[in-house]
């Protein structure tokens, strides 16, 4: 609608198992606009890409001028920035090594950069959300799976192959739960919001405990019923949510001992339960925390709203690219 | 001896429990000159540095001409590089905060940088050992504590407030033994030179298993003693190298999901067990690896003599301040 041939913008997109969204954000981080497609209906990265394009130049023509968008910058499961490629993602529809960041590039004639989409959501946070001004701190999503993007003296930590930061499979618990990695123990089993719900059914079935919780059926349990019976005071709710924080904070305190962030920002699913998981996760990190990191390491949720931060992350890079 | 008038030298100190070592480093990595005194001969932080500087100035007059001496580097037990100074070092005779880089400064003129110990021997396999070339690795110092220095994206990591790198103290065995830190479970109460020699009373006292061990008074054992046994063949001296290696091992695949280093290198009295630390290390770390990682980390021993380590790691500070 308000096409400045004067500031430059950057596209950023984030691919998801189930929706890509990808928007078009100017140098003060305003979304001008915003589409998505469907990641699943488009098994053919060909025309995943001419799909996802089409609906870009559209929304270039239309909002900013073609000269002023400068570059994409994409955050997808197992992105590597060093090689721009998708490498073993287990759910996109497309399988090996995909090098989409050359794929896009070609058809769209910009400069594109590609991280993992918790890398990503760091590099937004510390651009326009909680960790502005931060230059160590690191950024765990807890999603479906448990996600890091590491953030060390103000860059990211990608590591000799681009695949630092994977924090979800530190192992937390030896010989504990089994991890879709194939190894047991890792903290997405328990910190996870499919982690939480496996939390729930053993509590559930290892008691007889009275819960409101015990009114869904046991397979269909999700996080968010968590939180429901939580928020009305639902005695096991609380006590998984304690276990469960219990846990992350208790990984944090081990953490914090490698990079001495500023701050832990949580990001995500889980991170929407507010207080009943800040707090037991606040508890065990302080307890298990080094002396000299005492009290001193904050923990904070980030700032950014859902259906931006993926966006705005990405759109960091390929500002950062140029 | 040999006064050379064009060539810039710079001078590397590592102040440890026992003594303090110092030696003039030319830019090749050659060490000149080396000297030392006892820490602990100083209670008063003043006659120490009046002390060392008497020497350090009568080698700069003899070896290299005092407008060649280009910096000093510092590596001591909590080092502070931002701040430059010792804070709360439990094995040096000053106690509280101490401002060493300055009062050094001071007293010769020459810019002063200090770090911790680890730090230091980091920077040094990076610059003239092991990791000559690397850009992401992790140095773990196995002496009388187990500390660490990380580098990433070839740069020294001390986080928000420098003391980033305690890997010592994480929780590898939650509930495990008491660390000197007031936590249990730590790292450094397994995999330390002492930890070792904890390891072995409490397998002497668990078994009656005949050992070559058991011929030393339990209270005097060293690690040095259980080297002996393993290259003898005792059998219980190589269980305690295997459980030492497993722990370590198992430590550092998770210390990997961190900055995915291209290597681990293993450092300080503790590595010079050779293959009886590094076998079992190796195994437990391949073993608990994350499958993207499993056989793509090198552990190795540093390439530094032990008298050269600490004087080249802290000249490489000199040299980085310039």
């Amino acid at each position: 609608m308000n096409i400045n041939t004067e500031n430059p913008c950057v596209a950023g997109m984030d691919i998801g198992g189930t929706n890509t969204v990808f928007g078009i954000v100017d140098a003060q981080g305003n979304i001008l606009c915003r589409d998505s497609v469907k990641t699943q209906e488009y098994p053919v990265i060909e025309e995943y890409i001419d799909a996802v394009c089409e609906k870009l130049i559209c929304m270039v023509r239309e909002h900013v001028g073609p000269n002023n968008l400068k570059g994409l910058g994409i955050g997808a499961p197992n992105g590597n920035y060093y090689s721009g490629c998708i490498e073993q993602a287990a759910n996109l529809p497309w399988k090996g090594v995909v090098p989409i960041a050359s794929m896009f590039s070609e058809k769209i004639g910009l400069r594109v950069v590609l991280t993992n989409d918790a890398k990503a959501a760091a590099l937004g946070e510390m651009t326009y959300g909680a960790a502005r001004g931060m230059k160590d701190f690191i950024m765990i999503t807890l999603g479906t799976g448990v996600g890091s993007g590491i953030i060390v003296n103000g860059q990211l930590v990608y590591g000799y192959d681009g695949f630092a930061g994977e924090l979800g499979h530190v192992m937390v618990r030896p010989g504990g739960r089994r991890c879709g990695c194939g190894r047991n123990g890792c903290l997405e089993t328990y910190c996870s919001a499919t982690g939480i719900v496996r939390t729930a059914r053993e509590m559930l079935l290892a008691s007889t405990e009275p819960s409101l919780l015990r009114r869904v059926p046991i397979e269909d349990l999700t996080s968010i019923d968590l939180y429901d019976a939580a928020v009305k005071d639902d005695k096991l709710a609380l006590e998984i949510f304690r276990f469960t924080g219990t846990v992350l904070g208790e990984a944090i305190a081990n953490f914090v001992l490698f990079s001495r962030p500023e701050a832990i920002i949580l990001f995500g699913g889980l991170a929407k339960a507010g207080h009943f998981i800040l707090e037991p996760t606040q508890a065990a990190m302080e307890a298990n925390m080094y002396n000299v990191f005492k009290g001193k390491v904050k923990l904070l949720f980030s700032e950014l709203k859902d259906a931006d931060a993926a966006i705005l992350g990405a759109s960091v890079l390929a500002w950062e690219a140029k």
